[in-house]
């Protein structure tokens, strides 16, 4: 009986979060991160069909990204589209808390009808920690959200997971930072479709420094090597500089993989990682439920049969 | 045939081993990285009783934490302790290789026999990627060595996991470091056994103030809890200072751990959390050799269907 007074209410929620019921949408999304089945059905109910784009955004913490990511949502939404946002966040119990979404919120008219915001807390979703990111954006961008930005803070193999879902991504650095920092960019420094170098205000010879870098990486195709070729593009968010020369970027490449066919492609590719990364999700769940036996000695027989106690129960 | 002569060669490469030799030390440990079968078979092979004592060392990139360890391997292997070191690193085809163990070789004496350092790097050991590591630190204990250091970037829930398996936390951190960057040591701000304020002679004031802060934290419960009431110690790895204090905090924190049996008990939690994160490998290593399937449009099934597919192999 409960079961299928839940089964009602979800298709009375996706219908309203159709329409644009934001408090429909926001119950739809903690539905996907609390669970992982309810996520799979809700994602089976929605159309997928839609004209969704979906912009990764990344760059490490103090490269002014989310700032960057305000201006954009106020173009975008200016020219009449509808923007979602989703911001993976490194939170904990210590910080209490959502940081990247909330500072965007506060910059943002959270009023505004068109766009939409959600951050997903890392902490607890240890292993399957990118599906509900994941499963979200493609959500948003099933319920007719037009741009679906997912931002995220650029650190190793994480972060270039979490943006192989995005049609477009776009790299953020700062010029000037030390060795320290580089290392923590260096998985996300392949993949950007554009790179923003921000803050130039700060200091232009450095940024200048950093630009002939980047263009060196890409001419001698260390990065990029599509047919797109990776754009690059000095901004300064808070003095409001370069951000239309960003949107245009950003438009440009939409078109190059619309008439590619590779948006179709990606959006192939989404589902299988969807799938992949729910299946991730369940096996860390069960795999954390279980209580693990390590008295034999025998490391790999060990694991291999913890392996096959987590499928028993399906 | 080949099975059984890679069988003898194995026992024959421990043996080496655990007599210090160090090409059959790094041999061991690349076996480790690379197959996980053999991983579990060496970790079978070795006895598990030495008095082996694992720091864990986190700290965000910039806070000068391969300069702190690198000093406190000169002192203990001054007093005549064997130090293995394993550095975690976020890397990837862009920095090609590794940062945080090369930085630490060039600060080092290679040749001292009694510091052997090893990096891993990150990339490529997607979702198993804390086994590697976690193997190696624990296969360095059991070879004889007697400080085995584990040293990781502190970011996020992996992090957390890693320090997870070490007896004795140290928790590296910069005065004056802004929001952005506190964010990111959000996850490993509650789990240090001894917080160190590195660089403390960039600015004293700023030192006091996250003194005072963690100070607060610790006396407020924030972090902490146990019996080991958590120790502040401000440091400047550069100019030595502090480090002896460094060292006496690391000391006692072993004597109490081992008065209060807490050493033994976290042998014990650390081959539960090998034999997971094997399975967890296993796990993601089978997942990734599948084509998945994605088309019925139903994800949960899918998922669930491909869990099975991955265990059937076995």
């Amino acid at each position: 009986m409960i079961n299928r007074w839940i089964e009602l209410d979800m298709n009375k929620l996706v219908d309203k979060a159709l329409k644009n019921d934001r408090v429909a949408i926001g119950r739809l999304l903690t539905f996907v991160e609390r669970d992982p089945r309810r996520a799979g059905e809700i994602l089976s109910l929605l159309p997928e069909d839609g004209e969704y784009h979906i912009i990764g955004i990344t760059g490490i913490p103090g490269s002014g990204k989310s700032t960057l990511l305000s201006k954009l949502l106020y173009r975008y939404s200016k020219r009449g589209f509808r923007c979602g946002v989703v911001a993976i966040d490194p939170s904990s119990a210590f910080s209490r808390g959502a940081l990247l979404g909330d500072r965007i919120r506060m910059q943002m008219h959270a009023t505004n009808p068109n766009i939409f915001i959600r951050s997903v807390a890392t902490r607890g979703l240890k292993g399957g920690l990118s599906f509900a990111g994941v499963a979200m954006v493609d959500i948003l961008g099933r319920l007719g959200f037009d741009k679906v930005f997912i931002e995220s803070i650029g650190v190793g193999q994480a972060d270039v997971d979490i943006m192989g879902i995005a049609d477009t991504i776009v790299v953020v650095v700062v010029p000037g930072l030390g060795d320290d920092i580089q290392a923590l960019k260096a998985g996300v420094m392949e993949i950007g479709d554009i790179y923003v170098i921000n803050k130039v205000d700060k200091s232009l010879e450095e940024a200048n420094k950093t630009y002939e870098y980047l263009k060196f990486a890409i001419e001698s195709g260390e990065i990029g090597g599509g047919e797109w070729i990776p754009k690059i593009v000095k901004t300064s968010a808070v003095m409001d500089e370069g951000i239309d020369r960003l949107t245009k970027y950003i438009d440009e490449h939409l078109e190059t993989i619309i008439k590619s066919g590779d948006i179709i492609r990606k959006r192939d590719i989404r589902k299988k990682i969807l799938v992949r990364l729910l299946a991730e999700k369940i096996f860390i769940d069960r795999l954390e439920s279980i209580d693990i036996n390590a008295t034999s000695g025998n490391f790999y027989e060990e694991a291999v049969r913890l392996l096959k106690r987590v499928i028993e129960p399906s």
